[in-house]
């Protein structure tokens, strides 16, 4: 697999991807068991979608875009130009967790799964979008809980097999706002996000692939903040979620299909990701 | 538009799609014309698009990828490790045109599209394959030419409306080796690829929005090693490239859907893609 010149990091992860396959495999298996990884290819007769319009639910990136940190996570540089020499070409340095990204399992697990690893069948699934937009106007540090998730499936039905369950707090409407990240005086963030609780209740009661936020945290800010509850089990438990999801104000709760096109890079922990809606 | 912390790139950027939106934009509307790029907007009836299976059709990216100069193009470093900080994060430098990747106007034309002002939906479009392995097996600077089209549309009928035209060279399937850019010893390299002629036809006589191919360069080698003649006038044509696809044996030649997720960047030439379809 390796090539010629191969450095240190990509043998590291295909030693990892190694490992995966073999020791650790028996715990894979098991969260995949639970999460549908691997039912997605096994599954017989192939479910037919359609379509008649895409949407695009990725927020444009660019110097300067929010961090949960505040730091800048994301630099253009322009060596060459058409100016001098009748091309463009850029170049890009960037912490992965930038812009509208997904977060694969890695970013929060000691051997789960990175990018490259999650079979693309398990990233194009049906939408669930839940309206937390009228508590989060009037809490920043509003969660999405176990209720919201029951009050949705009242309305629209059981949430649909292998799904993501995406978050609208109208927070995406929010990017050029000091609001988006809602930091402090303190340094700590005020932004909606999914409880602990939806967390477990979605990986226990439900087949739930992936979860996903407008805003820049799977967890409230306040949560993390602190000490990250949701990241640590949901991306602990195999699955993974999106974070700074655009556009989601012109989507129906239930019926379209999700398309998280995120960066097939061998080891990433996640990455800018081309998010969009299948109608 | 711009951030508080707005850097030179982003307002030359801005102040571009500024030009564009005003006088620039009758040379666009052109273009656009010929297109199709805003037909895909208004077009009335809303085509219906069906699938069950999704192909993907995107190489892994890593340090250490083939690059058109021999240049490394992809570095990653990672200054948050589990081991140190129970969080997983990396920091990639990269070149834009790396790994599997799409290239926008912008790239060879000096005012041209970047990839974060294409419209989504001229980035699903029907997908035409049209396959050369058997001519270019025995011949490493074998041409994709008019002729090959018109034997594709013979068997398959015309090309769809708005589609993607893709060559199957089988240099995907020979990343892993020297072929893969064919470099010889006076440095140019030997890829087949796009005729000029076939990129002239497509523009003047086929509503095609994109081409791709499963080398590095739209353009043959020993032309891209050159003058580009394919990338000068298909991409400021207002066209959109894909290099380095993979996948394409496992693709009907004509039923598709390509979905080219392109990194929503500000102001990018071009850049790393997951490139998917949906069949
Ligand atoms: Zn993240
Ligand atoms: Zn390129």
């Amino acid at each position: 697999m390796c090539p010629p010149n191969c450095l240190h990091s990509i043998c590291e992860n295909a030693s990892r991807r190694g490992l995966l396959k073999a020791g650790f495999g028996i715990g894979l298996a098991a969260v995949s068991a639970g999460l549908g990884l691997q039912p997605a290819r096994a599954a017989a007769p192939a479910q037919e979608h359609r379509f008649s319009k895409v949407h695009d639910l990725t927020h444009t990136l660019f110097e300067g875009f929010p961090t949960f940190s505040g730091e800048k996570w994301f630099t253009v540089e322009k060596p060459v130009t058409w100016e001098k020499d009748k091309v463009n070409l850029h170049r890009w340095t960037l912490m992965e967790h930038t812009g509208t990204h997904m977060d694969a399992p890695l970013h929060f697990s000691e051997n789960g799964m990175s990018v490259d690893m999650i079979d693309i069948a398990d990233l194009v699934v049906p939408l669930a979008v839940i309206d937390i937009r009228e508590r989060a106007a009037s809490d920043p540090d509003a969660a999405l809980t176990p209720d919201d998730i029951k009050a949705w499936e009242a309305v629209n039905g059981p949430l649909p097999e292998g799904c993501c369950v995406a978050m609208n707090s109208g927070w995406h409407a929010l990017l050029d706002s000091p609001k988006f990240t809602g930091r402090d005086a303190e340094g700590k963030n005020h932004t909606p996000g999914f409880h602990a609780e939806t967390a477990e209740f979605l990986i226990k009661e439900r087949s739930v692939k992936g979860i996903a936020v407008d805003t820049l945290s799977l967890d409230r800010g306040l949560a993390s903040s602190g000490d990250f509850p949701v990241h640590y089990q949901w991306l602990g438990s195999g699955r993974w979620g999106v974070e700074a999801i655009a556009g989601l104000d012109d989507l129906p709760a239930k019926g379209a299909m999700l398309v998280v096109a995120g960066p097939k890079v061998r080891g990433a922990t996640g990455g800018p990701s081309r998010i969009i809606a299948l109608v």
